[in-house]
C-alpha cells in the first residue's frame, strides 16, 4: 500500500467486504466543488497560454501571492514533485518526516542523496542543498512556523539551495502558508484536488520566484494542464466564499470524527481538517475489522499503531458509525 | 508564431477581423468524438492504476499492438516529447525535417546535439544516437516506408540508440504505423487529441518495449493522466466504427479543401486528411487577407510561400468559401 485512494487493493485483499467501499484512505475533501458547466471548447481546443495565465492569476489571489508571475500551473502537484529533482545536479536533500513518500522516492530516483530528518532544526544542522517539508505535514498535521521556514529558506538560498514546502493541506490552515512571503529559494507546492475535492482533474501549482516559475513552465511544456482543469480550477479558486464555508464544515466533520474515534478507544494524535491521525494498540485489528466491513483507511509501515482516517461524505457517516461504534 | 491553435496571437495581430475567428491553424479533427457522460467520480477521485491499465489495453488494440504492456499513457504526446530527452546522456540527435518544432526544442533544451537532416538516409549516414521522424510528417505529410524505419531502428538499437517515430497523424493512414512491429529501440508516439478532435483533454501514448514503457510510467508518475482523459480515451479508442467513418469523411473534406485552394491559385504540395499544405507565390498576402477576414492558418518561417490549412468544421465551409473563393 504505497498510496491512499486505490480501492483495487482493498477489493483484492478483502474480497468479502460489502460494496461499495467507503474510501477514507485519502485526504481529499468529500464535498467536491460543484462542477461548472464545461464548454465543448474546453475539451476540443488546445488550452491557450492565456487561459493558463488567467488560472495562474486567480490562483495567485487565492494563495495570497501579489505577483502572479510567481505561480506556475501544473497537471497536479505530483508532476512538480517529479520535476524538481530533475532540475538540480546531485544534491543532499533533507526531508522532514515521516511524510508523504513521493518526495523521497522522486529525489532518490534522480540519484540525489536523501537524508531523512525529523524536524527543521535537524535538517538545517546537516547543511543540505535542499530541504523538503510538508506543511501542515501528512499524516500527522504538524505545522512548522512559517517564520522558521522563511529563515531556513534564506539560509539555503545563500548557498544556492532550495526549500521545498509542500502545502497540499494548507488551504484550511490560517497563517501557515509561506507562499505570500516571496522568499528567494523557496518553492511552494499547492494542490488543487484535495481542498476542492477534485483530485481526478489533475491540477497543482508551484509558487517560486518569477524566474523559477518561468523555468517550470518551460519544463512542463505547452498544454501541460488540460482544458477541463483550467476551466474548473479558475472557477473554483475564484470562489473564496465556498472555501470559507468548507473550512467551517470540515472543522465540524473533523471534530465529529474525533469524537467517534475517541469513543472507540482511539487516541487522536494529529491531522488536518481533511484527515485525522489516530493511534490504537490494536490498530492492525481495527484496520482489518474496518476493511472486512468495507471501510478503507490508511495504515503506515513505520508505525503499526497508526491509522489515518479521511473525512466521510454526508451519506457515509451513518455507515461509519455503525462500523466503528459499539457493536 | 511557434504553434498553431492560439487565436490570441491572431486577435492581437488582426484586431479588426470579424469574430468568431475560424481557426484552421491546427491539424485537429473538427468533428470531435462525442463526449460520453462523465461520472462525478471521474473528477473527484484519484485516477486508479487499473483505469490507466484499462486505457492502455484499449489503446494497444486500437494501435494494433498485441502486447498492452508496450503502451504507456501520458497527459499528451507533448509530455513525452519533453520527457524523452531527459532519459539519455548527451546524444547526437538527427531530426528528419522540416517538421514539428517541439522535437528539436526539447532535445536542445536538455543539452543534446541536434542534427537537422532532410531524410532518413541522411539521418543514418551521420550515425547519430537518436533519430526522430514524424510519420506522416507535419506539415508536408511525407510518409517514410515503415520497413525502412524498422531497418533504421535495428541499426540504431545495435549501438544502443533510439528511433523516435511521432505518429501524431497516423490514425487515418493505412499501413504507416510501426507500432505493431515491436522493434527494439523504437519509441512510437501516438496523439489522442488530433484524430479524435479532443486536444483539450491532454492524452497521448508511447509505444516501446515493455521495459521502456514501464520506465516511462515511472517517470511520468502516478496519476499523470486525468480522470476525464482516462474515461473519454477508453471510450473513444474502443470505437473503431467512429474512426473508420471519420476516415472517409475527412478524406472527402480534404478533397473539397484541395479543390477550393486550387481554384484560388494554390498548389497542394502535401498534407494528411487533417491538414493540407499549399504553396502560393503570394502566400504572405493570402495569409493576411485570410486573417483580416477572421481565418487563421499556419505560416512557416522557413518558407514564406507555404501555408497549412486545417479542415473546417461543417459550419465553417461556407465562410471559408466566401473568403477564399472568387471575390
Amino acid at each position: 500500500m504505497q498510496h491512499g485512494g486505490n480501492l483495487h487493493d482493498a477489493k483484492a485483499l478483502f474480497p468479502e467486504a460489502p460494496e461499495p467501499w467507503l474510501d477514507l484512505s485519502t485526504g481529499i475533501n468529500p464535498h467536491p466543488y460543484p462542477l461548472p458547466p464545461l464548454s465543448l471548447d474546453t475539451f476540443t481546443r488546445l488550452p491557450s497560454p492565456q487561459s493558463v495565465r488567467h488560472l495562474e492569476g486567480v490562483a495567485a489571489q487565492a494563495y495570497g501571492v501579489p505577483d502572479p508571475s510567481r505561480v506556475a500551473a501544473a497537471p497536479g502537484t505530483q508532476a512538480l514533485i517529479h520535476l524538481l529533482p530533475r532540475l538540480r545536479g546531485t544534491a543532499r536533500v533533507a526531508i522532514v518526516g515521516p511524510t508523504y513518500s513521493e518526495h523521497e522516492r522522486s529525489w532518490q530516483r534522480e540519484g540525489h542523496v536523501v537524508i531523512p530528518v525529523s524536524n527543521l532544526e535537524e535538517a538545517l544542522a546537516g547543511a543540505p542543498d535542499v530541504i523538503v517539508a510538508v506543511n501542515p505535514n501528512n499524516p500527522d498535521g504538524r505545522v512548522i512556523d512559517p517564520a522558521q521556514l522563511a529563515e531556513a529558506a534564506s539560509a539555503l538560498h545563500r548557498r544556492n539551495g532550495w526549500l521545498v514546502v509542500d502545502e497540499a493541506f494548507a488551504d484550511f490552515a490560517d497563517g501557515v502558508s509561506v507562499a505570500p512571503r516571496d522568499i528567494p529559494g523557496t518553492i511552494v507546492l499547492r494542490s488543487f484536488g484535495k481542498a476542492y475535492g477534485l483530485a481526478g482533474i489533475r491540477l497543482g501549482f508551484a509558487i517560486a520566484t518569477p524566474d523559477f516559475a518561468a523555468r517550470l513552465r518551460l519544463e512542463l511544456g505547452p498544454w501541460a494542464v488540460s482544458g477541463p482543469a483550467l476551466a474548473v480550477g479558475a472557477k473554483a479558486l475564484g470562489d473564496q466564499t465556498w472555501l470559507l464555508e468548507q473550512k467551517g464544515r470540515l472543522a465540524r466533520c473533523a471534530h465529529t470524527l474525533d469524537e467517534l474515534l475517541t469513543e472507540a478507544g482511539f487516541q487522536i494524535v494529529g491531522g488536518t481538517t481533511l484527515f485525522r491521525l489516530a493511534t490504537h494498540e490494536d490498530a492492525q485489528a481495527w484496520f482489518e475489522r474496518l476493511a472486512r466491513r468495507g471501510v478503507w483507511v490508511r495504515a503506515f509501515d513505520y508505525d503499526p499503531k497508526l491509522l489515518r482516517f479521511g473525512i466521510p461524505s454526508d451519506e457515509a457517516w451513518l455507515r461509519l458509525k455503525q462500523v466503528i461504534g459499539p457493536s
